[in-house]
């Protein structure tokens, strides 16, 4: 029934990507190219992200804070590798009040040169590091081959900036949020199992001495890069003078980190979970996690008042459930919309479960579709919620484990990365094999070491141990 | 001690204003002329008001959307009054991915232009309808005279936009948002007795054919709009298209409605409840409720670990607590640091406390000290808590009371002006006496009926009762 309304994963995927997001009502194309509207349902499910990694990210020390949208052009300037990397995606704003501005103005891309020139104020003493800040907002990059949630001029991100007084306790920072905060959150909430790796040099964020990724592997066998941590070592510090007094009373420079992961797992997680059928929400994020559904109501109104009462006794045990009585809407029709929203359970509920005193529960992720006593709904449903989280997540992970293959050289690398991802010694491709794999799409997503630890930065005593991962990417 | 750190208000309120924000650490001004930089002290307050005022505004049915950053120069044209109230404020990026564009761009002054457009798609049949969003986001007005939280080129705020099948409804849900979302929280939480009113023709918004208000009494008897919810009328609806089919399959025309409160709300709660200690901070919105302060340590660590055995009991107990232990830093500097913060409770521990097993108790907004027994403290603090919530409401209701005076003509108007509010009838000043007031910088802040009520739009019926409230404002 339902394959009818999405083109077939299959068939071509970016296609069924698009037409997901316009059925599920998940986003609409802006009118200027490139930019997004995030319709309740997408946003729904971003607010419960917020929330996931809002939280970890508290737990982790930082705080919130909100820097402005408009930076003076001459900020940019003043790291050179990251004004080059950004000159080309900038939006600039020239004329403001019905004046023409005798500075031009950037709207902001990322905020490290803005927080940069905040640090320098508010550093003084060792006493004030680490400094430890993030901040929720609109960056705005131009793209000129936009996909909703995927590459926007406009998205949505946290980003994190912090100071410390040395490099190792820059470095474990770093660290502790790929983990602590990205790793754990898309794992345990987004139910996507991804690598934490180091970039090579060559993909290293502008100004960056140290990038480290969280790669996750979609349905096509692509990889996307879920969230980024960098270090900067002193390179910001030194352009936006960054210092403190240290203990001694001698002024030293600070190392500063930077962290991000925007509306992107959006589409990591459309791309990750989604079938033939639509989308499938962990039931973590779900911002409905139980529709429950009249299939048509009686005289009495019975079925209406049942599944009424059935939706407070849920919300009461503490599930976000919402009530579909609709009954002038033909059942099928709003049950292939629920599919396609991916709410991850059904109650069904009709005249004649009613005269059995039972409901239809029918799960989206594992597909069952069994009758149950209307007594004792709740902790069923509790239980399939759990289970399917996890499912979500196994089934996520025997894909990428089934479609990462081991090899040993180029050739067999891009054969591998026709449907998934290489992992290949490092030794065997470096600088010159990653230029070659880029001339067929195919990128080094991240290096790690054997064990799947994330290797230090440059490290020459690890370099021979390096596995690379590789593979098309969006 | 503390008078020493503030501009006293009584000698230069703005200066006051600007020092205590300053000074408490809640904002900075930003490299972009009217920009501003909330540090994370400022934020968290903002976020507890954003999460009270999103739990509310959910409540009333509207879900959360995200309308992009870049508007179309010609969306802002269609409609007339609109473009001419927002063009002198406009900021407008004319280059972008290294080029000029075709077509400038907006950056959003408001979003009723972009979101118009979307309604038109969405909107089909009145099925549709009422189709209640909210987005929270950043807005641009370019400001030649900024001031922080309350006139700045870029703030953050909610803005919601709503369509209805008929006028009645549009009204109703306008002023639904007015009174259970806005008048509601800022009451309840803001702890700021606000007098929610209509505009006068001459104060609506650009586009509006009604503009309801909540106007709120600054420390110096000045007024402060707090938030506002505006009836488009058809307006909108015509200027996009915004129709929906009836159940007679009639194509009918849509009511719109927007509603809107911003960052300027903190400077609201600032000029509301501050003193010349710094800020009070109401204890629902306080970020750190209670800060549990080492006076000095002894050779064991027994006060430290003591103090930090309450903050975990009180945290257990459902309050935001948080350990002062910087023995090193004099504690009358971190005593005046607390009271400029508006931290709402202060327990104050050292040996001497210890050895009668109690702890000092400050109130920072009844003022009082007191020593108190360390068992129990929880349920006292409790009490305090919900009490100094009540008094700063009641300290700022009774200031209004006694700054607005009854009065019949322009000449007291504007005598009552120098100090607070003034009530005149309406009929006695007029579009003529509101001209005449506006040549002394006074306006009438709103209109109300006698008893209080919000009068409906140009309702002939009630003209003769108006009262206008009249002052001077931010
Ligand atoms: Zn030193
Ligand atoms: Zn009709």
């Amino acid at each position: 029934m339902s394959r009818t309304v999405l083109t077939p994963r299959a068939e071509d995927f970016p296609r069924w990507y698009q037409d997901l997001i316009t059925k599920a009502e998940l986003a609409d194309n802006g009118p200027v190219r490139g930019t997004m509207v995030i319709r309740p349902w997408g946003y729904g499910i971003w607010e419960r992200m917020q929330a996931g990694m809002d939280s970890r990210i508290k737990a982790a020390g930082a705080a919130n804070a909100y820097f402005p949208l408009f930076i003076p052009q001459s900020y940019l300037q003043r790291e050179a590798e990251h004004v080059e990397g950004f000159s080309p995606e900038l939006a600039v704003v020239t004329h403001a009040g019905g004046k023409d501005l005798e500075e031009p103005i950037v709207v902001r891309p990322t905020s490290e040169t803005m927080v940069g020139e905040y640090l320098s104020k508010w550093i003084n003493s060792h006493r004030d590091l680490p400094l430890l800040l993030n901040q929720w907002a609109n960056v705005v990059r131009w793209e000129l081959r936009p996909r909703l949630f995927l590459r926007t001029s406009e998205f949505l991100w946290q980003e994190g900036h912090t100071a410390h007084a040395d490099e190792q306790d820059a470095a474990a920072y770093a660290r502790r949020i790929l983990h602590e905060v990205y790793a754990d959150f898309m794992r345990t909430e987004l139910a996507i199992p991804v690598v934490p790796g180091r970039k090579t040099r060559h993909e290293r964020f502008a100004g960056a001495v140290n990038t480290m990724t969280l790669e996750a592997m979609m349905g096509d066998g692509k990889a996307l890069q879920m969230g980024t941590s960098h270090e900067f070592g002193q390179n910001f510090a030194r352009a936006f003078d960054i210092t403190y007094t240290d203990a001694e009373q001698h002024s030293r420079l600070a190392w500063t980190t930077s962290w991000g992961s925007s509306t992107r797992m959006l589409g990591g997680l459309i791309m990750a979970h989604g079938d033939d059928a639509g989308l499938r929400l962990p039931p973590s994020l779900a911002p409905i996690q139980v529709v429950v559904s009249v299939v048509r109501d009686d005289d009495e109104g019975r079925p209406v008042s049942v599944a009424r009462g059935l939706v407070e006794e849920l919300i009461t045990g503490g599930i976000r459930a919402e009530l579909d009585d609709r009954v002038d809407i033909p059942f099928g029709r709003r049950a292939v919309d629920h599919e396609l929203k991916g709410i991850p359970v059904r109650l069904e509920i009709g005249p004649r479960d009613l005269a059995e005193d039972r409901v239809t529960l029918v799960r989206r992720i594992s597909s069952g579709k069994q009758p149950h006593p209307i007594d004792g709904v709740l902790p069923a449903i509790t239980t399939a919620l759990a289970e399917d989280q996890h499912l979500l997540y196994s089934e996520a992970e025997t894909r990428r484990e089934e479609r990462t293959a081991d090899v040993t050289g180029l050739d067999e690398a891009r054969e591998a990365a026709r449907t998934g991802w290489a992992r290949i010694p490092w030794r065997s491709v470096g600088d010159r094999g990653e230029a070659e794999l880029g001339e067929s799409g195919i990128t080094v997503r991240c290096l790690v070491l054997p064990d799947g630890a994330v290797p230090d930065t440059d490290d020459p005593a690890v370099e021979p141990d390096l596995i690379a991962v590789v593979g098309r990417s969006y």
